[in-house]
């Protein structure tokens, strides 16, 4: 089914509603989203680093070739990357360079692309998405197969390219080994691989933690273009679209169509810095961590309340809880959070790179004082 | 889900494989879609009658005004006409006039703008197709109103325009209480209907070939845009857009868009006086109900052959028999049709205005041979 | 300077005014322009030959198979072909075929593309079209030249494609040796070259009449990909785009994309039929002759009256005389022709395929009348 | 004439040649572009200050709303306000809002928005830019009516903005005067109009240097829609587009359209946070003085050598110095600036919010040394 849920603000820039009623205080840090979130101290003093003096524009400074020179040493010599402004944007991005006329991308239903970018890829690509229906919302190599054949009528339009996002939009994560077997049934079929890595942090936390980790369900397992993201991981703002594959023609139109998309930040260094800092030691990992953890925590504090239906503890930093009206309302005006399927009575709670146990015990505490 | 069948052509021009077995002659005209027919005669005396001397170009000449006041003679004097080339093109038109930026429509998966038009739609508006999945290719009000709630963030396309289609793509038909229902949840709700009437011969044929029920099923039933097929009933080329609700904006819009989507013909008389000639007498009704009776006299001499499980006999031209292989492409070879759903053995026969009663007893008498 | 004439019908479909005073009888053809002629016979008898029994669509048939023949017999057994709808949809089905993202089309001012297409390659295709100024409406090898410097920045749209117009948009031609000239410079640079040959039947009977000629201008001179006009040249509807060079993407990529602009006909058979038509026996040259000998005619008639500022004699279809008030305006309401450039007062005059020897001495009788 | 200067970067990311010669030593910052510069310290502190806590992301937070508050007392209560990324993306945003299919845009062909932005405009807006040549990179009310004639054929695109830049491209400004008088000429015709105001702080500085100048060159001019450059500012990132007049069409679509171009920023404070810092105390009329000062003491020192064709002294930010060979190579080793119309020997010199004016006399000994 298209499209469950309403994410993200309402169009009118209303004030969230007062907290009511006998809930105990709520915690100082929100729910509603990674996003909610400022930035890590040290990327703001990269940014402060990099205000000093002048730099040539878009790219052609030692701030930004620092930066590129982290990523190879990350994922390779052979990689190449363009520092992009927000996520949607980066997705569009990558897209762009990896589509041509009348070919197509296969991602699911609840993807970022296909839900949540308000139809930026069909505009700025004027590509279709097949957006295939996926509980988990996850694709598989059946599903991909199963869209193959369109290529064989000029009537449908070419599935070319397989985007995934890792950490998945409903908290799940791809195992190295599956986005290998996808990666090999798209590139078997003469399909590239986008992976949405907007919370790519949280996923390597997941996975293990190590750059090897991060290795291996990117580059390793086949991926061709990274959105890795920044902003969640604890960034100002910026994302990163690393070249995974070494294919001339994406090096030869990246960087026009970067400004063509309207991704290209004139003061560079600044996303760059950012980028530094975030690489550096793995902090994002460390970041991605912190956000994981605390997730767990709140499923731990929580999920022993039956109506929640909360399932198994959490991978990376969601939970989806079942919460009926008139709790759910209660909750949300006491600190707010997301309905993620309201038919449903499902919510999504979000933790940040930033919340602490005791922010995670606080809105414990409000939750089973309203749902119990 | 999506796209389950492959359509058209395959994109190699061979030559289909010329019949084998013992099978009986193939029937001279085939059952392969309702675009392998050619053109009535009296279509051709209109485009020989429209070719004495000159007449000034895109419209502005006498045919073409004949040819509008029959529509508005038809639909009423408030209409208005635009001729466009083909089918794909007159849809994308039809919404191009209807879109704003950052709006979908609303259809479902099966429908030819979704699937069948190499996503035209997609590359000239830029428009998000949200494609709801429907068993019977219909959408209903409580579809609609299941993807309302979009419009009430900015991070999702807002649902603007219901696309139908009549004849659906897979032959069933829309009654005109329930095009009304349709559309009185759209305009509640702020929003548009367009009808994709590819086959709206068939269907006014089928639903009782008046006048009368043509317009109960479209202008009367609030439809607001309706692509009025021409090619398949029985033209050579082009197709009739007619905005049947007085749209101060459409028709601002209307002429400018109509070139700026590649859909205006210069010589736009040869267009007109086809619609001329099919209009005149009905004759669009009487094709319609040719091709009708052909699938409806192919469903009564096979129906018994319990594998082909056709069910219930066709509303309009079209039957979705289950055959195994390889007598499915025994039979292809013997006279093309195309597969419909190649994954359950579901292929397609359509049947076009001049397909004689002779030409089906010849197909039955080979389905017969073929599968039982 | 951009865009200094309104070309083509008022948005209204006006009646055009009725002849006043005492000017001759308006001869029964206009010289407004040669889409205001009809179709020549052959044409007519072609499409109702092609008019017998069943075929199958979107080209897959014999007859399309032949006309492919007849242009490969024309052009070479390399060439590929593909039947689009319309002018402007064919021109942009070509470019969209040629074109990358972040790449431009360098064209005049003048060109239709630029002018007279409502902005169909920039909304279909995505992409700029760098369009130079040019007294005579033809592009040379320094001004492709002028503009190759735009590839070096990543701000610039890179220019990837030269547009040239045979006959031009203001009736004159390329020399063969130009067109090489042109291609040579666009070939060294990486850039391919697309020829808008709506006149290319005028052009070639310009140049000698002969196919070898035709082949001198189009593939000896290295034009990549040819706009071959059918519609202007006698036809009822439909245009032609060869690609004249072998390029594997081009092939890969133009039956999709086809469709997906909008230029895809189902009864495809149709359109091949009128280029069977055309292509027989060279009919295209001879109507291209016949409308340049009458343009010719028209000249030598009234080159004498030195006010018309007429110059040498026409290459082609059109003349575009200097009339001043109220003597243009009394002469389009006698028998209706465009203004071409209404601030310096001039206008158009355009000869089709079937206008005769009394038509023009009628009208060149009228036209001594007024301005005389 | 199209596109004479390439400027920006090259694409390969080379390091810029290390200077040669007996020059002096080179100043600590560039002359190449006023977005060389970092961040005015008060725009840091606002960054660091805003990344306290949580805030809900898209604009629900404080600091957005006193942002918002800040430009409603500068433009008045009925203003809306958004952020956006960067310059091209919140022009293509701002065009996006105001365009509807088949319209144009009139420009300059110096104009950012058609030289400058690697055709964002024409990919994400599918929309043609009617770029009119003009020596001062300035529009004329008779420019602007030169075209207006396009409207009344269904064959061209229709004009229905005007963007002009202010500060222009070249350096020149627009009196308020004659802003008025082109958005009188607009708005009488029915367009609306559009300020590129990437420099609106220099051209501030330049008129005057207080709120009323601000306001009598936009919105008591009559702009409709300004953006309101703050990258060039002294920001770190982000520009805002504030629609100036009420249009309930605008303030509908802006919310969507916003995210549709991928020019939503989810963590939004950070962009807002510096507007306010920039707004607070005109510090950015601060900033912008500070720039145009830099620009006219470098004239003042260098005017008299009368190689270099400096003309007027300027009126903002930029001077465009003619410079032969090899003594413009020299200089730009010695420290980079960008060529302007190479083909004339012409380069562009622009100063920053903080260049000093030691810097202007170590770049000025510079010049000397190399040019005398």
């Amino acid at each position: 089914m298209y499209l469950r849920a309403v994410r993200g603000p309402r169009i009118s820039r209303e004030t969230a509603p007062v907290a009511t009623g006998a809930l105990p205080p709520a915690p100082p840090r929100v729910f509603a989203s990674d996003n909610a979130a400022g930035a890590h101290p040290a990327v703001m003093e990269a940014l402060a680093r990099a205000n000093a003096g002048h730099a040539l524009a878009y790219g052609a400074d030692p701030i930004t070739r620092e930066a590129v020179a982290q990523f190879r040493e990350l994922f390779g010599a052979e990689v190449d990357v363009s520092f992009a402004y927000g996520g949607s944007g980066a997705n569009v991005f990558a897209l762009a360079c990896m589509l041509q006329p009348a070919e197509a991308v296969v991602c699911t239903t609840s993807s970022h692309i296909a839900v949540d970018e308000s139809g930026a890829p069909e505009r700025i690509l004027g590509a279709k998405l097949i957006d295939l229906p996926s509980p988990d919302a996850k694709l598989t190599p059946e599903m991909v197969r199963s869209v193959l054949h369109l290529r064989d009528s000029l009537h449908h339009v070419a599935p070319a390219v397989v985007s995934l996002t890792q950490v998945t939009e409903v908290g799940t994560l791809y195992e190295p080994a599956e986005v290998r077997a996808l990666c090999d049934t798209a590139h078997e079929a003469g399909l590239r691989v986008h992976m949405d890595g907007a919370r790519i942090a949280n996923a390597t936390a997941a996975l293990g933690g190590t750059r090897a980790a991060l290795r291996a369900m990117t580059i390793d397992a086949g991926v061709d273009v990274l959105t890795f993201g920044g902003t969640k991981a604890g960034g100002v703002f910026g994302e990163a679209v690393v070249f995974l594959t070494r294919d001339p023609q994406y090096a030869a139109r990246a960087p026009r169509v970067h400004k063509q998309v309207g991704q290209l930040h004139s003061k560079q260094r600044f996303i760059a810095a950012q980028y530094s800092a975030l690489l550096r030691d793995d902090l994002f990992v460390t970041l991605g961590r912190q956000a994981n953890a605390a997730a767990a925590r709140l499923h731990a504090a929580v999920s022993d309340v039956a109506s929640l239906r909360l399932g198994a503890p959490p991978r990376a930093n969601s939970l989806f809880p079942t919460i009926a009206q008139p709790a759910r309302r209660r909750l949300q005006d006491w600190t707010f959070f997301w309905d993620w399927d309201a038919a449903r009575d499902q919510a999504r709670w979000m933790t940040a790179w930033d919340v602490t146990a005791q922010d995670v015990d606080a809105f414990a505490a409000g939750v089973r004082a309203a749902v119990a």
